[in-house]
């Protein structure tokens, strides 16, 4: 990416846009040249002291490092996942894969063992490394972090499962609120009138949408809401068994039940098989995400697709463009989420 | 890693080991030293024509680049998998990372699409890239690819599930043997006589090492083995359905069944569930693999954990000794393969 040549707006503070150079960071900051060299590739040579301030210097000054044109070093990018526990994150690895080995980028993968921030040092590798670009899943950065990656020119975007795009950044994501709404349609068009939801967290924006959908769905129908159904707790199959025991054992207990994801939905089978209720003759099950396991399980889970492997694909080919100099055509991208009927459902006898 | 040294041992058709210098490829391959530069560096600026003759050249030579110390170039490794698909493929992955963060080394994925020996513009872009060593699981070199990291200095090490060791090569694998004996025992100690196994491919040496533990413990029970109950399929959930349905339609059926993974299993308990026979009651399962899947589904899965995780984690560690001139103790280590019981077994009623 070239410099900002645009006409100057609004008043700066300090130095104009985009036109400092290393030497002059270097004079400002009371360095040497070569030490803003090395706080620019993430070289662990130089005081904290020194690269704080080196750093400082960069963000106010809006540097922007000139990205050589050709064969300088390998071409990566990076793909940082907030976890990788989850069976979900192979998809979005495989759609990442494929678009980078047509187009002859290595990616190089990364966990962050739980957390949604990357620690410096694993950014450091990034910066030494130079990719043309990060990708990413659940997790962002904070506002050094962007200046770190905005003062290098390397472009990042966030493949965002969760649905909160942080802003100004470009962002791939699906659209859960019409996902929640098909799976509670399909539900209520089988006759179910007692139709409960388990979600993920309350303070994920993701699972608030898919409740919303659920409302709504609702709403079209003109049947009111009994609010023991709705219950938000995490993605996870225990988490699941949990709610799907609570919710069976209720004296007048859901005849449907859609989870917040597959593996909930699995939860929600065991719940089902230890309390002696069949699926679907007793109660019918919707997962979501539509991970391969849902074809294999007993009974074959009808689930909402939720395009893992595209938005990775989409998310790729984006940030390829966006290094290579284009402008993105639109900021964030939902990629839709469609309803794949099974045999976990079937019509309220 | 450093030149070799040793005294010159039998006879050497063409220059001493070890001793070629840059320069000395350029001369004998009649080019100049840049060409044999971008040649070792990967580069695609080069002929194919030139490009054969100054590896063969390099490989006459026996020539290994000398690995410059020190902090040139961003710590890597290449993971390179032979297929993505399978739930099993992020467990290595995640063993890997692990090990490689610890390291601040950043870990290269890429896939092979199914094939067994990576193209050679993979293997160009690895070249290029200049990592630490190489990380091949269920893949493999050809001879020409072998001699190409060699000469780079680049160690590789093989993960290898199915238990063909390639000569000479470092190799991380799982007791398949003892995997089948201990699974077969147990169903036998339950007081089935019928026991048949589904393996993987017959000419997939893990199969075979598999069935040849199920042998030896109905050997060791003096119960003579009943062929028609041995079945070489695949290791997916399809293969499991097709052969379990064959099984389990048999006139005089088994009241067990050995699986040679879990994603078999899955398709087992399909096929029991579709012939109205109840998991462990009317039929034994075991599994293959100990994926976190065996203890989501109803019945959870009695399987035999094959340690991928570790696997991963071990093969990194040594990788990493061995790019810093450490010789590992043992370029075969086999990490045991251990059965979990869950549910999905009983006693023979």
């Amino acid at each position: 990416m070239a410099q900002s040549s645009g006409p100057e707006t609004g008043p700066e503070p300090s130095a104009p846009r985009g036109k400092a150079t290393i030497a002059s960071i270097a004079a400002e900051a009371g360095v040497s040249v070569p030490t803003v060299s090395k706080v620019l590739n993430g070289r662990p040579d130089v005081s904290q002291k020194t690269r704080e301030r080196v750093e400082e210097v960069l963000a106010r000054n809006s540097y922007r490092r000139r990205r050589s044109n050709g064969s300088a070093g390998p071409a990566l990018i990076d793909l940082v996942f907030h976890q990788l526990g989850s069976p979900w994150a192979i998809e979005i690895i495989r759609g990442v894969e494929a678009v980078a080995a047509t187009e002859h980028v290595g990616v190089v993968l990364s966990e962050l063992g739980g957390k949604h921030r990357p620690p410096q040092d694993l950014l450091d590798a990034v910066l030494a490394r130079r990719p043309l670009g990060v990708v990413l899943v659940l997790s962002g950065l904070d506002r050094e972090q962007r200046h770190q990656l905005e003062s290098r020119s390397i472009p990042f975007l966030v493949v965002d499962t969760d649905g909160e795009p942080p802003a100004g950044v470009p962002t791939v994501g699906s659209n859960n609120w019409s996902g929640g709404l098909s799976a509670t349609r399909h539900l209520l068009e089988l006759g179910h009138r007692r139709v409960a939801v388990i979600s993920g967290p309350a303070d994920v924006l993701c699972s608030r949408a898919r409740v919303d959908g659920y409302r709504t769905a609702h709403d079209e129908v003109g049947i009111a809401l009994d609010p023991t159904l709705t219950r938000y707790g995490d993605f996870s199959v225990d988490g699941g068994y949990r709610y799907g025991m609570e919710l069976l054992s209720l004296p007048d207990r859901p005849t449907a039940i859609f989870a917040g994801s597959d593996m909930q939905a699995l939860g929600v089978l065991r719940a089902a098989d230890e309390l002696g209720l069949r699926v679907p003759e007793d109660v019918s099950v919707v997962g979501y995400d539509n991970l391969p396991l849902a074809e294999w399980v007993v009974p074959q889970l009808t689930t909402v697709n939720q395009p893992l492997y595209d938005m990775g694909a989409t998310a790729t080919r984006m940030l390829l463009g966006i290094a290579r100099g284009e402008a993105p055509t639109n900021r964030r991208l939902d990629l839709a989420a469609e309803l794949v009927v099974r045999r976990s459902t079937a019509p309220l006898l």
